[in-house]
């Protein structure tokens, strides 16, 4: 049994899709356990409350709080900060303490659980009993200990979806638009662009080609295979994961300038498709045009995965009740129990072990060419797609919700 | 009364979402009619039509014919091929003479009714009795003598929504991603850019800029107008038409290279997001991303409008209707007969005057600052948008048809 107190709920990073569907499965458990009074959330993650900025989610309106299923985006605020010292810690610290927090339940990626990790230390070294609990959060499919991520699963079934729409654009105009290119996000692991492999049902469908961050860019290689599709089916369709790298290490597409890097020290990925552009029209000599997505991909609500919303929900809705019955330092994950019929349970893995561990895209499941995924992977991403999340519409476009917040 | 024949149907140009719910309009309506007897279209089009490779859509499956309606692009083929000479028309209507056809439906934008506009003389002036209907078919709505052009309506669904799910993540990761781009096509008119602005209920929701190829780019302005956004909510979202240019008449976006400009001698745009990033963050000093949608938007039929897919299917079934009774050299029209309800009505204009004027944004839609669009539009646009196409899914990604193309 835990102890009676408040709670912060927070989002942090890069949102999805469905990270808005994890922060119900919170608010919702949370508000209905005896042991929580106030459910708290702080603007923009973490900085509002290091800026002592709380706001009050049981003032909301129920209405507002259900529309967080529909709504993409982290509606909750979110950042990219990075706690800069053992200072900021103790800042974060002196505010739980100050507004009697006792559970704080942070959905995130890998940096996220590793400064949800320092807080449970921290607590547990201060003597102070609260139960923190991470909620897993990525497009990029990349958190350790956990089957796949809630937004994976919603940003593969869009980009398979975009990249079979743009594959039958290059199939009616390939007399004069031969190739087509589409930049999925991923940063160094090829998990989204290799889901767009699900809308390839035939030799002639696209994505023909799937260039991955797990396999050097080799530019010879590239240039014959594709130039085997052209002669094929004359035309090809291709997707390049943003970091796509020379074999040298350099990406495809790196940017350069001020705004380069995050405040991570992560490059700022983006540009391969223009990269890739200039060498199919300089070498290849049939013309290319590309699609970049960017944004759009992590919060495309509209077209969103109902297998991966229920499963966003789940691991936050387990999350407090992980956290109430006493646990603490762990992140919910979801375990994949059976795949025919497709069944996972949720589950939880420490903290400390997903902040220093990633999940790559098995190198046995790239195919031998390098340009595409084995069946194994299709048996992994197909289950993760199904169903669509219905939309609340109103004249013709999608309805979001947006919190009033009310500081408390 | 016309006379008995058969028909060839083909579609030009860059597609659309709808272009093929066209096609079924012609098709189902050509196949009940006693006077036309075979039911052909061609390879790539026109191109098809030059090399004799025609094929015959009675000998397609019923299923096949029915997922016409969802499935984006130019199912029976196309391309941006110009008709090079007087001996390119005379090869193309030996061609009709040789396989007697008698009708011909040609689905395109204003290059293709010039097209179709020549083979009506051609036929004419060699006294062959020849039923030339045009049907309307651009993304850019810019088509002189209908209301709006099918294509549009659909393209302007997906950008606002996409523009509303970009907003939303720029809402959340102000702190450090503070401006987003989001390209739209359109060419030389403003009319997809404009239709963004479905997306905006509040000040406070994205679009805060539309950046409109009527509106010469004034740096200095664009960004005193952002500033004071970035100021009131630390953050904007940005959509640019590809065809925005400078007071010089330079592009924002122009590309470079052997590939820049298309058989018509138009300028390959798209880009206009790249220099905009690079303006804001070597001037403004915030960090841009820009999301460049390309070919997805006007081949996103996961997210079409009903209204517009039901309309495309008139169009193309009231042209075969004005052919056998009679009537040649014309393109079908949508007339809007009241906006509240919204009805219309499917009309004609001969071909010469589509081929020779374009239907611009009105200069007197477009706000005061030149970065936003009035009233006017909202009341012209919002009915274009409503319903949603049903899509067929099938293992949680949707269904597109494909010709088998018996050739003749």
């Amino acid at each position: 049994m835990s102890i009676k107190g408040n709670c912060i709920i927070a989002q942090s990073g890069g949102p999805t899709a469905v990270i808005n569907s994890s922060a119900l499965g919170v608010i919702e458990t949370a508000m209905k356990s005896n042991l929580i009074e106030g459910v708290y959330s702080a603007k923009n993650g973490i900085l509002g409350v290091l800026n002592d900025e709380l706001f009050d989610l049981r003032k909301e309106d129920i209405e507002t709080i259900q529309g967080l299923r529909n709504t993409p985006s982290s509606a909750l605020g979110s950042n990219r900060y990075k706690l800069k010292s053992q200072e900021d810690l103790e800042k974060l610290f002196s505010i739980f303490q100050k507004h009697n927090i006792r559970y704080f339940f942070y959905i995130g990626g890998n940096d996220s659980m590793d400064t949800a990790d320092k807080l449970n230390k921290l607590a547990i070294d201060k003597n102070y009993e609260m139960h923190v609990m991470g909620v897993p959060k990525t497009i990029d499919n990349d958190l350790f200990g956990t089957d796949h991520c809630p937004g994976y699963g919603s940003v593969i079934k869009y980009m398979a979806t975009m990249t079979m729409e743009v594959g039958r654009d290059t199939e009616a105009m390939y007399t004069t638009d031969t190739v087509s290119i589409v930049e999925s996000m991923g940063r160094h692991t090829g998990w989204i662009a290799a889901g767009t492999a699900l809308a390839k049902k035939t030799d002639e469908d696209a994505p023909h080609m799937i260039l991955l961050p797990e396999v050097p860019f080799d530019k010879e290689h590239f240039k014959s295979v594709l130039q085997s599709y052209i002669d094929k089916y004359n035309r090809a369709t291709i997707v390049v994961s943003e970091g796509t790298k020379y074999p040298d290490g350099t990406f495809l597409g790196e940017q350069k300038g001020e705004f380069s890097k995050d405040s991570f020290g992560h490059t700022q990925l983006g540009g391969a498709a223009l990269s890739l552009k200039s060498i199919i029209e300089n070498e290849v000599k049939v013309k290319a045009r590309f699609v970049i997505p960017s944004l759009a991909q992590r919060s495309a609500m509209h077209f969103a995965s109902k297998t991966d919303s229920d499963e966003a929900y789940f691991v936050g809705a387990k999350a407090v009740e992980f956290a109430v019955t006493g646990e603490s330092g762990y992140m919910t994950t979801i375990q994949r129990v059976s795949n025919n019929p497709y069944k996972t349970e949720i589950n939880k893995v420490a903290l400390s072990e997903v902040a220093n561990s990633e999940h790559l895209l098995p190198k046995k499941w790239i195919s031998k060419d390098g340009f595409f995924v084995k069946q194994e992977f299709f048996n992994y991403a197909l289950p993760l797609i199904q169903g669509e999340v219905p939309i609340k519409m109103e004249q013709g476009l999608p309805v979001f919700m947006r919190f009033k917040k009310h500081f408390i």
